[in-house]
């Protein structure tokens, strides 16, 4: 019953947090950590020589994603921000003057974490444990343990999911419901033979809803290559409330896929004087039912 | 960490609830109730020589769907399943042996609903009162009272939403946790300026990601055409866990949109046997934050 025409990002003009952003996309090698790291601080440098401000690497960059055995990620891991990875980060983002959020494989005492780290210049900000675990993640990681955070940087508020969080639109509804204006997304994206391809990469179109009907910006950074027989997606990207930013990137490069984004704009939520769907959530509804398992 | 080869359609092999389903997308003309029906009918009837088992029509497509003055609905709106609109729906089922699902401007007493019936070759199922009013649907239909029913079908189980609805993922994610195969979404799509248009269907991708993400089926009949200065999307879709499996069809054209499906895949879940994302929902975290009113 509407032309909506008060929702483009024409109503915010003069209204501005902009910034550049990057996905970073790349291609890990299982266990070699320290030449991992240093080709992401060399990828660091790049984006932030391109202006970029806030950049994403992907989920476990830092040793590779495909653990065989418990004793390979107890070698691998490390605290955070504790350990060297996170001191690497932190000074490759003082060196730029940027923002880092990538994933990490991490220790805390004998548990071990999917996480991400959220650094900058002036230090580690925050972390981020993965809620819902992958698969085979199940068998060496905990699941995640810090909720749902929502970090505050100069330039605005900051969320953080991993992967397949983001198969569970809860996340990034709850990220948005605590104020997020832009969602942090270090991922791997794996194949899934007649469903997610190179042809059809469903994945980058999930976001790519999830940051519209949720009016949020999203860089999701994904892995590619092969590893351990495992093929990985790419097409990473950048995503608003109006869909693809930039990207899908490729399925097989390393990539700095960088976008100019005015955050400010998700603060916008409603599409017009009637419709402000935040407003308009029948949490009446939701939460008898959310809680429901399916019948069997 | 996997290659997850399971999860494709090869696993449900010899189990099978197939039926021909179908999006009907046309263009209602407003306040022209007896001429829209008549046009459903024989859509219908064209659906149901095609071998279409279970159909979809858009939201309000009865009657037409801008309103400018509450007498113009009350005019216009009908009891259901008392009225003749849905006299006439159940009739065609009964001729073609067909389910439908359809839009519908409902009387109860002195309230107004924007609703769908459910209606088969046995007469009236059930009802659907839309739970997010978009916009001026605001200014004369009350929220939909029903909750978010599932019905049982001989093929399977059949959820329903409207429109609005699929701006909520919540709405899809009740659905199927409630056990829904398909969901049948009588919608007007409209154009947004900017965001939405004929170049960016971004409606029809949202909902290729709740069905993606439930692992369910979806009908989306959405309208086409201009309707008192207001264009709508077309772009009908009929969606499954892999994403589009017929549609999108064309902005501004009157389409059967027909595609065989194997309900019996809805059933199927999990991903891998240790990736199910029915089980793996950390209901802890969104009982606690799906209530939340963002931060302003």
């Amino acid at each position: 019953m509407t032309k909506a025409t008060s929702v483009s990002a024409e109503r915010v003009k003069g209204r501005e947090s902009v910034i550049r952003v990057a996905a970073i996309q790349m291609e890990p090698r299982v266990g070699d950590k320290a030449g991992n790291v240093e080709r992401q601080r060399s990828l660091i440098a790049d984006a932030a020589g391109q202006g970029v401000r806030l950049m994403v690497l992907p989920e476990l960059g830092n040793t590779g994603y495909i653990f065989n055995t418990r004793d390979e990620v107890a070698e691998l891991a490390e605290e955070v921000p504790g350990g060297p990875t996170c001191a690497m980060w932190i000074d490759a983002c003082r060196e730029g003057n940027v923002y880092v959020c990538a994933g990490i494989t991490e220790r805390d005492g004998g548990r071990f974490y999917n996480s991400a780290a959220l650094v900058g210049p002036g230090g580690f900000i925050g972390k981020y444990r993965k809620v819902h675990l992958w698969d085979e993640e199940k068998l060496f990681f905990e699941p995640g343990d810090l909720g749902l955070p929502v970090f505050h940087l100069p330039f605005g508020r900051v969320g953080v999911m991993i992967c397949y969080d983001g198969w569970h639109p809860e996340v990034a509804r709850i990220l948005a419901l605590q104020g997020a204006d832009i969602i942090c997304d270090p991922t791997c994206w794996v194949l899934v033979p007649g469903i997610v391809t190179a042809e059809n990469p469903i994945s980058a179109w999930v976001h790519m809803a999830s940051a519209h009907v949720n009016g949020v910006f999203m860089i999701c950074a994904d892995r590619c290559g092969v590893e351990r027989g495992c093929t990985f997606l790419g097409n990473s990207c950048v995503l608003g409330p109006a869909g693809f930013v930039a990207g899908p990137a490729s399925f097989d490069k390393t990539e700095v896929l960088s976008a100019e984004i005015n955050l400010v704009q998700a603060r916008y939520k409603h599409w017009t004087d009637l419709a402000d769907p935040f407003a308009d959530r029948r949490t009446d509804l939701y939460d008898r039912l959310l809680g429901y398992r399916p019948p069997r």
